[in-house]
């Protein structure tokens, strides 16, 4: 396939006026201002279009995507105890197979390529994303507060079988992470022993929530007289690329456990503010030379999937934070919501429109009057557009989004099936 | 027309299922469950749609859209000394009348019916919201920073001049409002003048900048021992009904002039997080019984005119700001963006979706996957929507978008004009 006369922003976030990328199979084979030579099937006519990286949401939990909307304006500990854990409790194999793949069609609509997604029913939820033909770095995460010793709980067992039969599968599309959910959800010997797994299978990140609110930061300074991230440190679990979710109450000294150990954060700042959890220093994040990527932390908390609001949302909540309009560029930001994340997720070869690099793109109409005028396209991507403003989505050379049309999930069929999980469960309370 | 089939938010914030609204002429003349006898000409399928009051941005610059992504990462005043001043320098009729029609073409793609504007070059700002077929309350914003009598001033006579012949332009879709634009762009027989000349026409709104940053904020006390908010009700500015724009650093006793003189918050929280203002307490603004409405101010410092976006962000800044999950519930947001904008700009018999109401209504495609399930319509309408999923935009009646087609604006020649103006003053700097 070959765009042309399509404005492209490169690896080096240039904005190329129109230009041409082919894609052959699952990679881009050419990107530049000439035309290349040769034949590569459909041409696509970019004029007044965007190609560029898709997103890579760097913290996500799909399957609660049933619960949109369903506890609002209530305090994080009426949400929990009145709300998500009751439903959770009801939750089945067919509702987290269509909840992810709801999920999975609200991504592919707003351009998310590939999602960091904890949560359980995990073999569901790889098979929604296969069947979606989108990507995911899939944890079941470890909690433990039985005192139970950890390889006798029955969530360490299905971890271990997801990765031994999911690592890797779908042609790669999948990978499977490790989680210890969090410190103040867990013990120290259950964080122990997931961190001699992770080193022991060597190559899977291990996703963790880490200082999401004052209380979770500080009860673990009581507990154990360090922040929650020194406390994953000594453990070992940051012995394996991590990538820590939240980090709204890190410290100086936990990022500079980050820098160290190659942890990269993942910042939610949608549902940090909805929850009134707080704002992560992002800018400081970056300032101190650590990697940052941008999740969207769940529908529950957030209501959407839209990684453009996520941005927007993400540089002016530092800016107010701090007090200082100067601090997180746009390019900056664009950089956390593409190549930042498919660095946390160790894909290496994504996350950004360059010859060799995977074709995990969409297409962005940019001619509409909220693009104009264009003193500078990347400023108006991140402050003035939509997730609703992507008219494809390709992962790996496949197209499965355009134009309104999903090419790999029949949609009707998927909004049903999911509104009728839920009004199960809800009967059921 | 008649609106068959289709959900409807009432102007009692119920939604109503499977149900039918007629417009005839510029008024809504049927609301409710049953299919009104009659032939209202054109029948409309609402499935999978809403049907619900259009937008009242209650602060806006329009013409500044033509710097949109021009400044940005830069301190306020580094902000205004090195790019706003100096491009403002060089605006001319042509460059504002484009530049609001652009602002228009943006504003009604995205639900905005009515906008409350702030700047000069007002007639043709007037002409172009004609030609839009929107509505619009145009002021004159009057400063004063040489001491002169503001009588002698050419804003103070253009601002007359404009509310003579154009107060109920195009069949009352033009309301001028006057405007000092703050306490600290002007002196105290300039605000002395405008409030005598406000009570005298005595029909028009005072819209004012209030408290936007704690230096104006702190600098009146110094200058005057009070408050902005007490400094211009202590110079009669709100013996008229008036608009207070960001109010970011008011205090209760402010919010306590507000109530007792009418006054109504323009909250405009995307701005004021991105210029690292602040965040403005609208959920203690409703507390106290003042009027709250919402406005996106200019795109130079937005970068959009999304009220979905707007509603969002109002909602998470509040909470985060308060560390409260629990303030600022949907349907008071939906209320400020809706109806408290249209109160706030007198337009009574506006903001709902009601028998008798004048038609300003916006259809929202809410079939696909970013608002499913739905546990509760309104709180995906405020969390999960854009302002890309309006598919129809009808002021008085009238139909001024549908599917992605103007119906009164040529949007090719409006983005060429509005960039050759903005091209044109790029030159001269």
């Amino acid at each position: 396939m070959l765009f042309k006369n399509i404005t492209i922003i490169d690896e080096e976030y240039n904005v190329l006026q129109d230009a041409f990328a082919a894609v052959e199979g699952d990679k881009i084979t050419y990107v530049g201002s000439e035309r290349p030579a040769g034949d590569f099937g459909r041409e696509y006519d970019g004029r007044g279009k965007l190609l560029m990286s898709g997103f890579y949401n760097a913290h996500a939990h799909s399957p609660m995507t049933l619960m949109r909307g369903y506890g609002e304006n209530l305090k994080l500990q009426d949400w929990l105890n009145t709300r998500i854990f009751p439903f959770e409790a009801h939750l089945d194999s067919n509702a987290v197979y269509w909840g992810t793949l709801l999920a999975m069609a609200e991504s592919i609509q707003d351009g998310i390529v590939s999602t960091s997604d904890m949560y359980y029913f995990c073999e569901d939820m790889a098979r929604a994303v296969t069947d979606a033909g989108a990507k995911a770095n899939i944890s079941r995460s470890l909690t433990n507060f039985t005192g139970q010793a950890p390889e006798t709980l029955e969530s360490y067992g299905e971890m271990q079988k997801l990765y031994k039969e999911y690592h890797n599968a779908a042609e790669g599309r999948i990978k499977i992470d490790l989680s210890l959910h969090a410190e103040y959800t867990s013990d120290p010997q259950t964080a122990k022993a997931l961190a001699d797994y992770a080193r022991e299978i060597g190559d899977a990140v291990m996703h963790i929530h880490v200082s999401e609110t004052r209380t979770e930061h500080e009860e673990c300074i009581a507990r154990h007289g360090k922040t929650p991230a020194a406390y994953l440190n000594d453990a070992g679990l940051f012995d394996v690329p991590a990538l820590a979710a939240h980090c709204v109450y890190c410290t100086d000294e936990d990022l500079d456990i980050f820098k160290a150990k190659g942890v990269t954060v993942a910042t939610n700042p949608i549902s940090n503010m909805k929850l009134a959890s707080g704002i992560c220093d992002a800018a400081k994040v970056l300032d101190r030379g650590v990697g940052l990527a941008i999740g969207t932390d769940s529908v529950a908390s957030n209501n959407s999937l839209d990684m453009f609001e996520e941005m927007k949302v993400l540089a002016i909540g530092n800016k107010v934070a701090r007090l200082a309009p100067e601090v997180m560029t746009p390019v900056q930001v664009l950089a956390a919501a593409t190549t930042g994340g498919a660095k946390a997720q160790k894909r290496t070869d994504c996350g950004s429109v360059k010859a060799g690099g995977r074709a995990d793109l969409i297409v962005v109409d940019i001619a509409g009057p909220n693009m104009h005028p264009v003193h500078n396209l990347i400023n108006n991507l991140v402050y003035s557009c939509s997730g609703k403003s992507v008219v494809m989505t390709m992962v790996d050379g496949r197209i499965l989004y355009e134009d309104g049309e999903f090419k790999t999930i029949d949609i009707e069929k998927t909004i049903y099936e999911a509104e009728k999980a839920t009004e199960s469960i809800l009967r059921k309370l």
